[in-house]
């Protein structure tokens, strides 16, 4: 490594080549996707079902070195895919959702590292789900799919990584649920993940955690076109969803990010309209992306997810967060955000006091940023500072090192 | 006054009595209501619409004393009322929604202040509301009625002053919406308004609150049973505003309190069911709040009151904070409470720097507390301290001066 800060090593951006032909992107990029645990060898999940088949839609990014020893594994949000980054098509007008991070030069290097990001099972962006067909029954599951919990979204993952050869992880990278996921790996697997980064995350989801999400997903239950979740066949229950979003949507902002984007400012008007119009410019935002969030996610996986969220604790399944953390071997890169107040800092900070009560390296970075909870999706610059140092080192050391 | 602390001459409860016999309850009470605004002397209305006639829903308690210097108005929040103390009849299970903080020896001392509640035009308890009767066409108004603000509330907040002969009020005081109207207050009766105490409130919504008022409104909006607000022969909206009343609840809470109140506790089971039904008892208390609340509450006063606390901004209308209060005369006591992210604290400080900057005289306190936006409701010990010291004050300078 030079001298240069790393994230210094970005190329500039090139006016005369489109976005995809930028060299610090990863280009025109596919979603690829491997089917498993098929019947009779269902998966086991936590709930005492089987699951089968599976089917695990994932992006990679970068190629394998030679010792295996640079797979960084990413974990995507509640309404992530694998789509991290580049572009599907040339007509593609977005990028992936966490392009800023993922590309030549970029904190995931791409020229370096050999990055995956597989959809959640339950999601419903390729990988099963409950809109999925159920090979069984000829139907798509709806209702029929049985809860899943983030360990059982780890262990469809493993199977993944098992496929791709990979025996080593360099590191498991994920904000919010993916941090949940990121914990679930370094605790489950311990052998095979060398680094974990949960950013913006929590050892267990709190009160107010689950009771927004019980919320959202009232919305979706009562709005008349669910249909006890049996719904693809008609019109789906996209006013439900569209609140569940717009409420969700509150909680990744702050109030002084809303403040500053939005204030109180009116949108296309003078005055009030003394109606029960859009006036505010929040109203707006709000409204659109409900309306735009219910063209590409599904309201049963909006279920499945948040209910996988619910049950994410720690402390419940291994008595404490230290305990839970006995048996990880992995290095920490802890970050959280100061004005995140969905996962404050606070809840980064008993994962950090579990590391430090079993002795485990760690960093801690709790990062001053006003964009609340999307600070993991928008505070590029500072994330991708402490991440590639954190990586570089690493990648060094697991070189370096047998284990 | 002895120079034991105000709250310690509340009288010891009895356990041979009744609630409604207690000697610190106001006892059996009853809704009054005034009729005033008869067409053609319609009140006109900021959006430049008018209303009337205009019925006011309210109860006293106390006595006028002779120099009317006594009457305290207590302006209540969101979904509360005019019921503010002591019982309906014997039969009645729950006390008014600040009894504690009203009666014989309580912060607002019956024995020594004439206090006054109103319900606010708008709502739904008893004053001209959406679901009122419209003299002009014999039908319940729904959506014709009026939008209507929070100067409009207090507008005809001011005719039942007048009516009851009260020239000045020794004291506004309210919390939440009810500090708004108390801002208000102070701003536009100057001449009237001894003292103003407004509890854990803003001098304008911010866009997060009016981004939780959005949500709220669409699950209402968005149920099938609304029919344009014109729902009042068929099935009312009632999970549309259930989900508003859940979401509301959410807000009114802090994250440390729900930790405490629920936490993560499963409620009436040993294990996760795997499904979507009500496994934690946040859940349980969230569903609670919102079907209890559809029972009492009507759907478009929820529209409408919020629309109208959406639209509080005296910056908007009077360029600043402190302009606002220029021609203001009364002695401030602004409470905020350290766990209310709400209306946190430093919303209250922009009153306060607002009073600095027009050197009023004003005492601010901020409150330690882990119950979120509801410690104005639930703090009674805290906030009676510093609100029967103030009112005495207070008291004795209205009967010493002239004004």
């Amino acid at each position: 490594m030079s001298g240069e800060e790393p994230q210094m090593q970005q190329a500039k951006a090139r006016a005369d080549l489109p976005p995809w032909e930028q060299p610090d992107s990863v280009g025109i990029v596919e979603t690829k996707s491997i089917t498993f645990a098929e019947p009779p060898n269902e998966m086991p999940l936590d709930s005492g079902a089987k699951l089968g088949p599976i089917t695990l839609a994932y992006e990679t990014y970068g190629q394998l070195d030679p010792r295996r020893r640079n797979a960084v594994l990413i974990c995507h949000a509640l309404s992530g895919d694998a789509h991290v980054a580049g572009y599907h098509s040339p007509e593609d007008r977005k990028a992936g959702w966490w392009d800023g991070m993922v590309g030549p030069g970029k904190a995931f290097d791409t020229r370096r590292y050999f990055v995956i990001c597989p959809n959640c099972i339950g999601g419903c962006k390729g990988s099963t789900g409950p809109s999925s067909l159920n090979p069984a029954t000829g139907r798509r599951y709806g209702r029929t799919f049985p809860v899943v919990t983030m360990a059982d979204m780890v262990r469809a993952q493993k199977a993944l990584i098992d496929h791709l050869g990979i025996k080593t992880l360099l590191t498991v990278v994920g904000g919010s649920m993916g941090g949940m996921q990121v914990l679930e790996w370094a605790i489950t697997y311990p052998e095979m993940v060398w680094t974990a980064i949960p950013i913006a995350t929590t050892p267990r989801l709190t009160a107010q955690g689950i009771a927004f999400n019980v919320v959202g997903r009232q919305a979706i239950l009562d709005d008349p076109n669910y249909r006890d979740g049996d719904y693809y066949e008609h019109e789906p229950p996209t006013r439900g969803l569209a609140i569940a979003r717009m409420l969700g949507h509150i909680t990744y902002l702050s109030d002084e990010s809303m403040h500053q984007k939005f204030g109180r400012q009116l949108r296309d008007k003078d005055d009030y309209s003394y109606e029960f119009d859009v006036d505010f410019e929040v109203e707006s935002y709000l409204k659109y992306q409900g309306q735009s969030f219910v063209e590409r996610f599904d309201a049963n996986s909006y279920l499945y997810i948040t209910r996988a969220m619910d049950y994410f604790d720690l402390v419940a399944k291994y008595a404490s967060v230290e305990a839970a953390f006995r048996s990880v071997l992995a290095r920490f890169l802890v970050i959280a955000f100061s004005s995140d107040w969905l996962y404050p800092p606070y809840q980064s900070k008993q994962i950090v006091s579990a590391l430090r009560a079993n002795r485990l390296h760690f960093a801690y970075y709790e990062i001053p940023s006003n964009y609340g909870h999307d600070a993991f999706l928008l505070e590029r610059e500072r994330i991708s500072r402490v991440i590639s140092d954190f990586l570089a080192l690493n990648y060094a050391r697991a070189l370096d090192e047998e284990r």
